[in-house]
């Protein structure tokens, strides 16, 4: 059979950690921290059938649903996106400066498809996303890491290794970061800015957890301080609407949305309609400013519980972050213990039955960390988080 | 500002179709024979309606709706197109073997990512679909170009073009094609498939319009005589349910889903989750049999009046296609008359005001033959094709 093209080839590596991440979503004994994904409890359900009983009609909004529609998205939509989640956030921009996409991960390989010729390095957090990184694999660029410390990203680092390697973009997950839960300083979100116009290099800016804040101080996105029109903003609506109704947005200036134009319409032409209207009424008829008190109050709960008992059960000597927001942590465990290879042990012992996602994964060059893993509170209810997070606890302190 | 990638630079032809497209869809005047979609009244909106409101409940499928799901795609609906769609045409198939994919052209796109390397070959009918070849250059192939007739691509000269260009893919629309409306003949099917093996070149069988049969005898997809892998289907729910949905699949061996998985994942994670649970529920509840024959039966009626009307009111000597499906004809007008020059009148003038899409567009390389026209009347209501026909054939007969 006919030989797959060259890019395919250098993807072998991260496909896995996927597959492992959803078979888990399958196993009902096991109690899952390694999951991204929002609490069942935070999507909105009956809000969108009451919405969707409403304009999925003839007389409403029925025939725009199910027909085909414009390549940028609807609009109304988009004009929510410019009104409610940035202009409050210091980004002045319009519906004709932002395109709904597949998700959040289709603004990251757009943005790709756009600008990534292969062989171009791209500079991430170390560590970052999983599939950030296998979609820039997709595109054969080569992710440099740039180190980080609990203000996220270190700018100085990040200055040394644009003059080393003269990437192409920058990739940083500002707010809540995946899988650190760290937040880049205000002072570093207006110097990566700076370093953008001053070396011309792209950044793309994936902001999915922003607006699951429960607690400290609102920071303004990296695009609000971007002067060149190099700093690309994507987000999601995954985590403060609804995961499966698989929508994002990516916002740029007028060249980078007429190309834009050009790829989504030769990647799928456009992103579903009624999930976009579903969305857009949700926001216009006033459902969010509720539903994000609701989530925040959950979310916050499950991280304080989660923080209480990180201290209380896992081993004495253990770092781990304290994020303002989002559904992660990062913990470092003591004594030489290495989490890839207790994971096996974790998930397929009868008294722990616990899963996790090890830190190692997540690193792209250079060493890989061994003694960290990222464990999502997000998904899980208070009880269980006491468990598995006791279960865990026991099983690592047995092995110092 | 930082530059683009090369594949972006391929593909600026291409795309002024698509706003056209779309700006004539916004004119209320005008009656548009360029418009692919499906007719408004083909689109079921109170079946949809009334199908969300039953699962869209936490006792339902409203978690799974609005939460991550399957890369693959939702698995009853995947089980549906491999028993009601795919086992009837004599492709023998499972769940296991098809993913969901943002309607037809993200099939597209995606068999793209896996094979095609910059500079390599697929073949195309003369002329073909405008969105595929947009894909196609953003993937940096060259296209070229198989004569058609009556009955199809022309076996001999792809067979000549596979000796002389080598090509990696052979890239077909078999039924009712886009945009002459013609129809590979089932011996043609077999031969293509026996190609495809003899030479070990793809074939990727975009078939959106097969079950928008309104009359003539089904035929067996090409998929159904391969016996190599090297066929790869591809369709849409588009015509057949819902354009706006953004649903479709594509249908392949164990190897090339496996990478599917990896390309999607790193593409967009996955197709939006709601509107797979309605389309898959819309067949298993039985709503698809009844709603075939009303779309059929509309469709009919168009074909019959629009091939009434292009006989009536269309320059004598001017040759049309005769289909016995989809949405389209193909029009060749007589007298040396140039359809991409008469276009700017033909919808700017008062007493005509009518579209279409100029055939020009529609050919790779080599000659673009300037005489011919696409014309769709799927959208378009009986009197609307009347008007139009007659003022357009006014207009084209006073240039002879």
């Amino acid at each position: 059979m006919s030989e797959f093209a060259h890019r395919m080839e250098t993807m072998a590596g991260t496909a896995e950690v996927v597959k492992n991440l959803f078979a888990a979503l399958g196993d009902p004994e096991l109690i899952s921290l390694g999951i991204g994904a929002p609490a069942s409890e935070a999507l909105p359900v009956d809000i969108v059938r009451e919405i969707t009983n409403d304009v999925l009609r003839l007389d409403t909004r029925g025939i725009e649903a199910l027909q085909y529609g414009p390549v940028m998205g609807v609009k109304d939509l988009r004009e929510v996106v410019a009104e409610q989640l940035l202009a409050p956030k210091g980004v002045k921009t319009d519906a004709d400066h932002i395109m709904i996409t597949v998700g959040g991960l289709e603004a990251i390989s757009l943005t790709c498809q756009l600008f990534i010729n292969p062989g171009d390095v791209i500079l991430v957090e170390s560590p970052t996303f999983v599939h950030a990184v296998e979609t820039f694999e997709m595109f054969e660029a080569r992710c440099i890491g740039v180190r980080m410390d609990d203000d996220g990203m270190e700018v100085e680092d990040l200055e040394n290794k644009i003059r080393q390697y003269h990437p192409k973009m920058i990739y940083t997950i500002p707010t809540f970061q995946n899988p650190t839960g760290r937040t880049l300083s205000q002072a570093r979100r207006k110097r990566v800015a700076e370093l953008s116009a001053m070396y011309d290099v792209l950044v793309l800016e994936d902001d999915p957890y922003r607006d699951i804040r429960y607690s400290g101080e609102d920071l303004l996105p990296i695009k609000s301080f971007d002067t060149t029109g190099n700093v690309i903003l994507g987000n999601s609506f995954s985590k403060i609407f609804s995961a499966g109704s698989r929508i994002g947005y990516i916002v740029g200036n007028d060249r980078v949305m007429e190309m834009l134009q050009r790829a989504k319409t030769a990647s799928n032409s456009q992103t579903s309609m009624l999930p976009q209207i579903q969305c857009a009424e949700f926001f216009k008829r006033g459902y969010y400013e509720k539903h994000h008190k609701l989530i925040c109050d959950l979310y916050r709960e499950r991280r304080d519980v989660m923080m209480e008992c990180l201290d209380k059960y896992f081993p004495e000597g253990t770092k781990h972050t304290r994020p303002d927001g989002g559904l992660f942590t990062w913990a470092e465990l003591p004594g030489g213990l290495n989490t890839t290879e207790l994971l096996k042990e974790a998930v397929s012992r009868k008294d722990v039955k616990v899963s996790y996602i090890a830190g190692e994964k997540f690193f792209t060059d250079g060493e890989r960390i061994t003694n960290c893993m990222r464990i999502s509170f997000g998904a899980v209810p208070p009880d269980k988080i006491r468990i598995a997070t006791e279960r865990l606890g026991r099983m690592f302190c047995s092995k110092l």
